[in-house]
């Protein structure tokens, strides 16, 4: 690991270790490998170890650790299941870690209104386990099982965001711990509201720097009468961007459709043992009734052969499609795999989708005049797209020519009107690019974080800095 | 109109005038016609009228105005065509009212990528009738023709709402000038960013309170290859509601799914000179390709068979489905004609859809023990409904009446975890329901309001109270 700047860190007063200890007994933690393990996630981020790790298990529990926070002045990081990858966990100011993986209780689900609410550490997978006898399910899938607290924090999406939306538009309320230790519950189960600012939206996203999210109300979706999958190799990756471009003006409701570059192919053949065609490849899914999935697999399948689609395979059978959707999940894993011990950086831009072809081609061609190995993979329903530098973070040379091509990629993507981050966030690894494409806005953001949080405790260094 | 209790007006200075007409010449006005004219909406709120009317034409003036303001103390009240129904557009404290129907320019559209800029003042009408030609529509769609910056500064949505969202779904991104001037852009045109906190979602729903919307950029879709409605004549109400229960739980993707009751049905007849069974009754919309409207009709068809439905009446002609729904938006007025000279109370409830038939029946059962007039319509997909008092505001006891009927009906609505307004927002009219339904998160919208506006200018005396 590289090392980060020496930064400020506030001393941890044996007081304040001693009030933590009385309200969490066993369950505040000093030990050296468990602040270690929270002080990295799943990124190229170095380690920055909180002071101590509070394991809460209740709102209420969340709320006394942040008073004692306030009081003695010391930074609260939340923690869910480490898997962000903009460095969100990392305590930069030192503090306390507040862990909410052991608030993993599903409070109520509601099939009749297609809601439920969870405690902030229940993850996505979990959550689609419990719901498994209703016919009912949670569709945002990041590809990590995370929890749903950080999801929300960070606005995740992935996969099924072209059909269902992301964090932002599947949250409708929560209880978020405030600065002081209040606890406010924001939104409420009303598909829609008009009553007063929208708190909820607000908090999504706000990466744990404006107060802890402890529980989460989100939507549900029927599972549909019919899915199918398919998936498609093309001549060029031109070929397969048009297809989605023209998928989305077509108005066909897809529920996946993400693309996977000949480089990226190519390490999920060796990784998964497969034998897909090592070029610009398209996967899709459909969701509907049996007639209806017929229909969108037809009118896309015609799409794809005008672009230069070479093979529509389309897949019903559950395992059939498992096996494909396993394969595109596992894209990140593959990707690193192709250097063992290396660590990914993954990149993050979203384009308008007209831009989407332009954005990739264009990133394409600084790669290769570059030595580094990069997998694309894409959410390209929405204009997002992942390149993987799978790097060795040792060597200050890949770093910087990693941040060399980064750089050139996000100050591209904002010439086209997109934006920094689809949907990983801005962690400590992109606040510079946040402050370029926010403009004047970015100071509006310090305003409000000053307003929530006047002593900047709350997941310092993060998002926005003072 | 029944007085309100006096309040506290800033008075405006000779130089505060001088400056403003230095600005605008005659596009500040002070004539009484104007400003009564602006002090009032489309409810029964009294009217308030500012101390002189702005007409602003683009962004820069809009922040010159509000800076003349902001250096004395004036109230800055944004106005759009006065269609709000909590009296929003009131001007509680006097000051200055910026008018921006005349910024009416629609400043760019990409077919590609489904996305519109447009100056604030542009109406949804006017929009929808300069894409005519490009195969995409704008489907927000809350009755009055509104400008679309106060339907973002509302949060305003409609019949459209149950497949399309509301404006929190359908806003990407705004301009917006703050309380001391400055000029911010908010969002972006990517269809999916997780770069820092949302303030765009903040906009929305602030009611001028923030700020003054003075541009946004709005999500467009496709029309639909094939657009065919319904309505079917129920023999009780609760039959009508659990058809729509039931249709949003099959996932069926109806586009419009409302509800008119008895009375509303006909008041309907009456205004519309039509002959509809007087009987609870669902209208429906279907957007899709041929075969899918159809299978949807079909399946709608079943359950509302299954629910008492009496003879579900299909129409895929434009000119039955024009006329169907010109009598369905004609509503509001077809009650008002009930009672000549009569104004309209229209209530605003949301709850979620398990709840949407007791909510209705029990309140039906208040209002018949009561002596007042109140048709019903509902946007029930997304279980949010209207009463329409029509009422004289000039007789204190039918006002008094219609309070207490109303105050039930949120009771009842927030009891049963919904919200006090689904679409038309706080105003001044609703402030009490908030905080109730707010609870303590309505002190940290009073911290946000005073983080962004500290003297309290940006349309005071609503949303939140300081």
């Amino acid at each position: 690991m590289t090392a980060v700047a020496a930064r400020p860190r506030a001393a941890m007063s044996e007081q304040a270790l001693a009030e933590l200890k009385a309200l969490l007994g066993d369950r505040l933690s000093t030990a050296a490998a468990v602040r270690e393990q929270h002080g990295k996630d799943e990124s190229y981020h170095a380690v920055e170890a909180p002071d101590a790790v509070a394991f809460a298990l209740s709102t209420e529990e969340v709320s006394a650790v942040v008073k004692v926070c306030a009081r003695h002045k010391l930074p609260v990081v939340p923690f869910g299941t480490g898997t962000s990858l903009e460095g969100g966990v990392g305590a930069l100011a030192g503090g306390v870690c507040i862990d909410v993986s052991g608030m993993k209780e599903v409070l109520r689900v509601s099939t009749d209104d297609l809601d439920v609410t969870v405690q902030a550490g229940v993850t996505r997978k979990q959550l689609n386990e419990h719901l498994r006898d209703t016919g009912l399910f949670f569709p945002i899938d990041p590809g990590a099982d995370a929890s749903l607290g950080g999801m929300s924090a960070t606005r995740a999406s992935g996969t099924n965001a072209v059909r269902y939306g992301t964090m932002r538009e599947n949250v409708l309320g929560l209880t978020v711990v405030l600065a002081d230790g209040r606890i406010i519950r924001t939104g409420g189960r009303a598909r829609k509201s008009a009553a007063g600012y929208d708190l909820t939206r607000l908090f999504v996203g706000s990466e744990g720097t404006l107060g802890v999210i402890t529980e989460v109300t989100l939507r549900l979706y029927g599972i549909p009468e019919a899915i199918s999958s398919a998936v498609c190799a093309f001549t060029d990756i031109r070929g397969a961007v048009d297809t989605v471009i023209q998928t989305i003006q077509a108005g066909i409701p897809v529920a996946r459709i993400e693309l996977l570059d000949e480089v990226q192919m190519g390490a999920v053949n060796r990784y998964s043992k497969l034998s897909y065609a090592e070029a610009p490849t398209l996967f899709f899914e459909f969701h509907g009734t049996s007639a209806g999935v017929q229909e969108q697999a037809e009118m896309v399948s015609a799409l794809a052969a005008e672009n230069g689609g070479m093979d529509f395979q389309w897949a019903t059978r559950a395992e059939e499609r498992n096996a494909l959707w396993t394969a595109r999940h596992n894209a990140y894993y593959a990707a690193l795999a192709l250097r063992p011990g290396s660590r990914g950086w993954p990149t993050d831009v979203c384009v308008p989708i007209s831009r989407l072809a332009d954005c990739i081609i264009e990133t394409k061609r600084d790669l290769a005049q570059s030595t580094l190995l990069a997998p694309l993979v894409g959410h390209v329903g929405d204009g997002n797209f992942h390149l993987v530098y799978v790097i060795d973070p040792d060597r200050p040379e890949e770093m910087a020519e990693a941040k060399r091509l980064n750089d050139r990629m996000v100050d591209r993507a904002l010439a086209m009107g997109g934006t920094c981050t689809g949907e990983h966030g801005v962690g400590y690894g992109k606040i510079e690019f946040l402050a370029k494409e926010a403009g004047n806005a970015y100071a509006v953001m310090g305003e409000l974080k000053r307003a929530f949080d006047p002593d900047n405790l709350m997941n310092p260094g993060k998002v926005v800095r003072l």
